[in-house]
């Protein structure tokens, strides 16, 4: 059995297949990209970590300027904390007296953040942290168009922030308003105008809540196609953006976003049983396809027509190539984020060699990191 | 952190979301079934253990009379060796000398078949038996119209049929001719009719490779959707079909087959922020959608709209419901094969209660099992 770590300082052939591979180098450049373009804004980055699952990478972003990260999951957070990631947004509603539990638990190692849109969830909250004799930062979510969580903005936010301001164990850290429908409008224009639209509700509120004395210290919104325009408005403070680390090939398809796409799934031809189709080892079980079928990487004459379970059915539109079994092929996956989530080890690779080979440590942690 | 072992015992409403559940009743009830109507057939059964990835369940199957088991890749083969099952087809062709040396080191230990449809590979395979001092059987892939692996039926299988009879190191077996493309067709007559007429060419092919001299001791074909109708053919000695032991929701929709739905993913409902819309805890990252949108077990007024990554949003058509952040519903999901893929453990249940709780030991295992 090959260990993976064994493989460091090989040749990027050498690794079998499917594989993920990081390209060290373009993920420091979108890095250090991000943070260039951050310089300037009063909004500082707390990247979201669910596109990287990896400790090392989250100290990465935090050593180049981030601010903490962010997380969708209270499993994920768990990861973090244990690799010493500190000051941790957990972006979402945190149901449940087990999950609860162990956000307070957290909140006793490291600095937690987390938001909120139900009443009684502040109440369960507020309770828990008095009994882990702790204090947790709070977000009330609030709804600005993608009509997934969140109060509605004005009177029903500040309704929900008086509560958690009053509630003991809990302290009213802000507002979180993700404009998670806008991060993939294809026109640059159109997706700056839509922005300043939606999200004048959100700076709104937070100006009505701060006029009723409750002061708003953060803000939180953002994804990566939203970041530069969003991080630009009056009020927010922090953005939440996370695949700018990695950049999904489906970012190639929007307007005003450099994207040099870091992840790629290396593949191993497995049959050529036809002179116009090739099949590789790559299928629904290493790959996800939900934002489309992935392309591949410098080949510009290969088509990835579908995939099976455990296998990717190829168009070769130029028949002139080898593409003989056993030969190595790259796919640029379309959503790396739930790509990602199917596999246990990333591959850096610099200079067409194997430098590192890292756990994708918080890897299906939706629910909780667990041990038997 | 709970330790999902320890929830043995438990009633389901305690263990945490999401959670991938089977109904062990519902489990044994397929496996009996299927077990029943291969008694009056020629061909026996030799279950797919791609849907279930759990050495525990593919001895259940054995136990019930199945002849071995079906694996997609040579890392679940490990895993169910190691786990103690015997007689192993990979119905794949195993590519590249990493994975090679491993199959051979797997056929010392258990018997061991593979697929082939290409020259090198099978003298790769030779070379690689030989030097491992042991045999591997092997069966030549026959295209019977999925147009995935496999040579076209006829000349081209009875060449590469000769060439594997005389590689020293491995055994002809036999043939396989996977009928991928008809096990949803959601007619039965129509389904009939397309296994009869597309599978005719895998028939011919045994006796015209047989008239050559060379027996064909082994014809594996057959999915759940047409196991009962290909496993009736002449000739036909084994099907493969996996998907019966938890049946997909997607079952539901193609005539002539029997779907009692073992596996939900458990979701605690996180947000209610409009009196018709709920927010659940299952995303893309615990639940796969590629065969449509789940449907909920037992809620006819619940219906999935979409899945972002860590959120499902539910239109709830009757508004009566109570419904709210905190309680938990169950999800069928419509291809288990790679929302299992996803998960770590199932929580194996049987009248309300945790009666066990199973590693998903083969997960993520499309290349080989690794360790660090």
């Amino acid at each position: 059995m090959t260990i993976p770590a064994a493989l460091v300082g090989s040749a990027i052939e050498d690794i079998d297949t499917p594989a993920l591979l990081l390209d060290l180098d373009l993920m420091e450049r979108n890095i250090g990209r991000m943070t260039t373009a951050f310089q300037p804004l009063s909004a500082k980055l707390r990247p979201h970590a669910k596109t990287h699952k990896s400790p090392i990478i989250a100290h990465k972003q935090i050593a180049a300027g981030a601010i903490g990260i962010t997380c969708a999951k209270v499993g994920e957070a768990e990861v973090m904390v244990e690799g010493g990631v500190r000051d941790i947004l957990i972006a979402n509603q945190i149901v449940g007296p087990q999950k609860i539990r162990r956000l307070v638990s957290l909140a006793r190692h490291t600095d937690m953040m987390v938001a909120v849109d139900d009443l009684q969830n502040v109440k369960d909250l507020s309770e828990a942290a008095q009994a882990g004799k702790t204090l947790l930062r709070v977000l009330v979510e609030v709804n600005v168009g993608q009509n997934r969580c969140g109060v509605e903005p004005g009177e029903p936010a500040l309704t929900l922030a008086r509560q958690v301001a009053q509630a003991p164990g809990l302290t009213f850290a802000g507002l979180m308003g993700y404009e998670g429908h806008l991060v993939f409008v294809p026109s640059l224009e159109e997706r700056v105008h839509r922005v300043h639209s939606d999200m004048q509700a959100l700076i709104d509120t937070v100006n009505f809540i701060e006029s009723s004395g409750l002061p708003v210290n953060i803000v939180s919104a953002g994804g990566t196609g939203t970041a530069l325009i969003t991080g630009r408005l009056p009020r927010i403070t922090e953005i939440q953006a996370g695949s700018y680390v990695f950049m999904d090939g489906r970012y190639k398809t929007i307007e005003g976003v450099e994207c040099d796409c870091v992840l790629t799934l290396l593949t191993t031809i497995i049959s050529r049983p036809r002179p116009d189709h090739i099949i590789i080892d790559a299928g629904m079980k290493t790959l996800t396809h939900e934002f489309g079928l992935p392309r591949f990487k410098g080949c510009d004459e290969l088509e990835l027509l579908g995939l099976s379970e455990e296998h990717g059915t190829v168009k070769l539109n130029n028949q002139g190539g080898a593409y003989k079994p056993g030969e190595k092929i790259e796919i640029i996956p379309s959503h790396g984020d739930t790509t990602l989530n199917i596999h246990d080890y990333y591959y850096g690779v610099r200079n067409g060699r194997v430098e590192t080979v890292w756990p994708i440590a918080a890897r299906g942690k939706s629910r909780q990191k667990e041990r038997t």
